[in-house]
């Protein structure tokens, strides 16, 4: 018997993933979750049938939104996370003594339940005790914060169905004011290859590029999204990604990573033609 | 009526694409040559039913394949290029007006009928007054050729099938006799995400480095290749691919690109740490 999960990354193209079991499934009051044990990827996560990550490769993604905003910022003490119930972010972000507390804020505990029981690795940091669990609207939490935090980071799910509202300018807004006068926020920004794609990218890039006096989109490759091409936001009120990254200090912390270094670090900002010219489109 | 291209890139993971027209379909002498429409990357080429390159993303490839080369090497007159009888990497370095002849070695006359066919985009410029084309087996080609090039381009298929000969260290070597003694060869390096393709790259980058002084390995995003991550190698006898890169003349030419940036091409250098680890474990 063979299965196979496949996910659409346009209605012209279609990657697909060997599955050897159906470990968990079940649908919350936000969406269907459901839980993979897979040969290639080991287990896998997917939410309303979309890849959130996998145990092979979410390194690659929850290293480069944790570490490119740590090495910049020098004094990380107040974090948000948004989304994230699976642990990953919180996981890299417990390894800095620096930091005093993290604020988590998802909206499904049905996602946090279900990785503390099949994602152990991802959860693992969840009970620290700087953490925090919020269950609720992202927007309505942060409305009620002002120059409160370091860092923001957005590890929402794709700009449809229930993470829409974490890519409209009022988001932004009030992930702006939330921040101290030399805040970062660091958000996940979509793939730029397919045209669709790049039209949310744009959309979303140009509602940041308004409101924050910095604002750099850098790059990673991630296999199971689409086009194994995939984008963050680094948007910030006073620090520059590249001439603020201090790679003493960040050396001198001895953090053992499988894909962020310093140098990539730089490296990641140095995008492809094609995709300066799309940002530069709505920059002004 | 639905038609789809599939494509393993393991045994585990599957890549599709829709299909319009299945356009061509012959059996050369030696592979299974295809041309498809397809409504998100327009016409694809495949070999034996692997990818090749699409309309939509091969800038990405043959761009980074020919301009890497070219911005650091002062001064590029005499080329080979292996494989390729697409005319990707031919139309690429025929922009350069320093360049006086490429000779062109690909085994598959059928390729190049093929592509000149129903790619003309690729092939507009294998009719170029300095192109030789030559319908031979590489090897027995370049063993001929001693101190003969100033650049070597292997633009093969994967290490499977009629190109395995192209990463032997039998074939580095009698490239690197033929380049100059300030030359560069560069080469398709396979993708550093799956196992399978992970130990062919290491065993490849042995080869090389125990051969050229300078041999090091840089990355591009590619949609349609395994895990949408694809690497090159930069081997060279005497030009550091950074240390050496002239931004100012390159700029100075005016190209075009879509990919290609001078930043980036710094940047396509800095690789994650999984990747460092897998090309030191081999570099002794």
């Amino acid at each position: 018997m063979e299965i196979w999960f496949s996910e659409f990354h346009t209605p012209d193209v279609k990657h697909s993933i060997r599955i050897n079991r159906h470990l968990y499934s079940e649908r919350s009051d936000y969406q269907q979750i459901d839980i993979f044990d897979t040969p290639e990827f080991g287990r896998m996560l997917t939410l309303d049938g979309n890849v959130v990550l996998t145990e092979r490769d979410e390194f690659i993604y929850d290293e480069m939104i944790t570490h490119i905003p740590m090495a910049v910022h020098p004094n990380v003490c107040d974090v948000l996370v948004i989304g994230a119930g699976d642990g990953g972010v919180v996981r890299e972000l417990a390894r800095y003594d620096c930091i005093r507390r993290i604020d988590l804020v998802e909206m499904d505990p049905k996602v946090l339940e279900a990785c503390r029981a099949y994602l152990p690795e991802n959860a693992s940091r969840l009970d620290d005790s700087r953490v925090h669990i919020f269950f609720d609207n992202a927007l309505r939490f942060i409305r009620r914060k002002k120059d409160e935090y370091d860092l923001i980071i957005v590890d929402s799910t794709d700009p449809f169905g229930p993470s829409e509202g974490y890519f409209t300018r009022e988001f932004y807004g009030i992930c702006y004011n939330a921040l101290h006068e030399d805040g970062v926020m660091v958000n996940q920004q979509g793939s730029p290859f397919f045209k669709h794609d790049a039209e949310v990218l744009q959309r979303s890039h140009q509602r940041i590029a308004k409101l924050f006096p910095i604002s750099r989109v850098y790059q990673a490759h991630i296999p199971t999204y689409a086009a194994g091409y995939w984008l963050f936001g680094f948007s910030s009120k006073k620090y520059h990604p590249i001439d603020d990254l201090d790679i003493e200090r960040w050396k001198s912390l001895n953090l053992e990573t499988k894909y962020y270094t310093p140098k990539l670090h730089i490296g990641a900002f140095y995008l492809p033609a094609f995709l300066e010219k799309l940002l530069m489109e709505v920059e002004e």
